[in-house]
């Protein structure tokens, strides 16, 4: 039994929601990760080869904030933050403030298995890339239309200075991606990718690549991966929040997220969702936004994508 | 009643131990920056500015691995990490990368209390401490005879490139600092800073500045701060986990750091310790190394200062 899911992020939707074509456009992309995850896993393949290879999907399409298509920085570059992790050995790999590395999950992978190291920020998670190998890219690479539009529409009630960006943050952007799975050896993954929040200070860290807080995988409990409103999700430790009330507290898992998501994030005025599976390959998938992009499938069984 | 315990540092004493004056010297240092955060305690003053003053103290004086005295990363320079958390309301706010401001710790206070951000690193923080006031200072404020002759040891047996200074890092300093408080009112607050280690990739992030891996409050549960091997606290996000066996599980603090660190991180042949003070002022301190540096006081007790 395999069981794998994917986010491309929680939020809210433009107004008037997506057009039918918009639409299609994320389902075929969502139904594209997925199926690059499964596929290693119908193979018999390793949970973090699945969780890799569906956010490397999402990643290069810049559908989502990840890679290319994140959301720009206040001075309009582009920083990208990745982290994965392994639940049969609790080994992990994290990199933040990524300019010129393609697809920042697969650097977050090689920090874990080719570094002594967990986390790996800026200049010095480059240089750890160059020398094992990885290309550079242009920051240039990452920028699209679109979100240089979105840059702009944010920073334009007020002068260039950084009110009207501090202002806007509170609205989680769509986008950030993520993907949790169990193979059919039990063996439990989560990795995280993400831009951002458009109008960031440059060097602004999120919860996507804080192990704990945006992504977390033990097999004794669950994998987990995070999308929202970053600074609320590293205060509450949410990642690790969900496996510890499965360890500590014997929830199940869906009641676990249930009261994490709908009772306290909400309480406290956050705003988001997360993916997980368990050790039994469960998979729940929870938000308190308008909407939050996702797909799943486990073997045997047709493939959910839905938006809303 | 308030309690407040810090601590200097998890790891191994050189050969044949501290010399007396050492022992006297790193004593009478830890008794200055405990009596730092008792006297705020004692003037019914907060457990935020308690812990924030006797790290304060700690990163100042040169004996210990956090502000000046700081280890150097691989290319001689020194970047500092810190964090700070308040219980009462879970703001709390890190900084990574620190390269030319004196107290890291009253920057990452500063991100807490004024920008929308948790976490901030490099160039990005320092450009906001800019903005809030904060003096630079040169790099070279930073470092100390001692340190560069600890990196030159390091370096020795191989040319220039890393694998000396990587195998080295199973070796955990002795240094980081920190503090937890409770204070009168019975608001908990955690704060954490510290160098990394010896020899460290520039970019490299430990579990100091890692909200729920170096340091976490909460005024339901426990204030934590740990010390020792970074990527271990990180992978098994340590000092959430106190706090979630406390909520989740039912543990007394004393249990629940006793299995966390004696059992599992040495299961794991992780080494460190860490400092916890729970909601009704019990202070436990835990280490699975030669030595921790440590010092607690409680109200109306006598202060304990110890160092193995």
């Amino acid at each position: 039994m395999y069981a794998i899911a994917i986010h491309g992020g929680a939020g809210a939707l433009p107004k008037g929601g997506l057009s039918p074509e918009r639409q299609r456009e994320y389902r075929q992309s969502l139904s594209q990760a997925l199926t690059a995850g499964q596929a290693l896993l119908e193979r018999a393949g390793n949970a973090l080869d699945a969780v890799e290879a569906a956010v490397t999907a999402l990643e290069d399409d810049p559908l989502f904030n990840a890679g290319r298509g994140a959301v720009l920085c206040e001075d309009g570059s582009v920083e990208l933050d990745a982290a994965i992790m392994s639940g049969s050995d609790l080994r992990a790999g994290a990199v933040a403030g990524i300019r010129y590395i393609r697809n920042p999950i697969r650097l977050a992978r090689r920090v874990m298995e080719k570094s002594p190291h967990v986390f790996l920020t800026g200049a010095g998670a480059e240089a750890f890339a160059d020398v094992n190998g990885f290309e550079r890219v242009p920051n240039e690479y990452f920028i699209t239309p679109l979100r240089s539009q979105q840059l702009q529409a944010l920073l334009r009630p007020a002068s260039t200075s950084g009110p009207a960006a501090v202002a806007a943050l509170d609205e989680p952007p769509l986008g950030t991606v993520g993907a949790v799975a169990r193979d059919s050896h039990g063996r439990l993954a989560a990795a995280t990718s993400t831009g951002g929040m458009t109008g960031k200070l440059r060097g602004r860290i999120g919860d996507s690549p804080v192990i704990g807080a945006g992504t977390y995988a033990d097999d004794r409990s669950c994998a987990v991966s995070t999308t929202g409103h970053g600074e609320w999700f590293l205060r509450t430790v949410q990642a690790y929040d969900i496996a510890a009330r499965l360890n500590y507290g014997g929830y199940l898992l869906a009641d676990a997220v249930n009261d994490a998501i709908a009772h306290r994030l909400t309480r406290l005025g956050a705003t988001g969702g997360l993916i997980a599976v368990n050790r039994d390959g469960e998979i729940v998938m929870r938000y308190n936004t308008p909407a939050m992009f996702r797909a799943c499938v486990r073997r045997g069984e047709p493939a959910t994508i839905e938006i809303e």
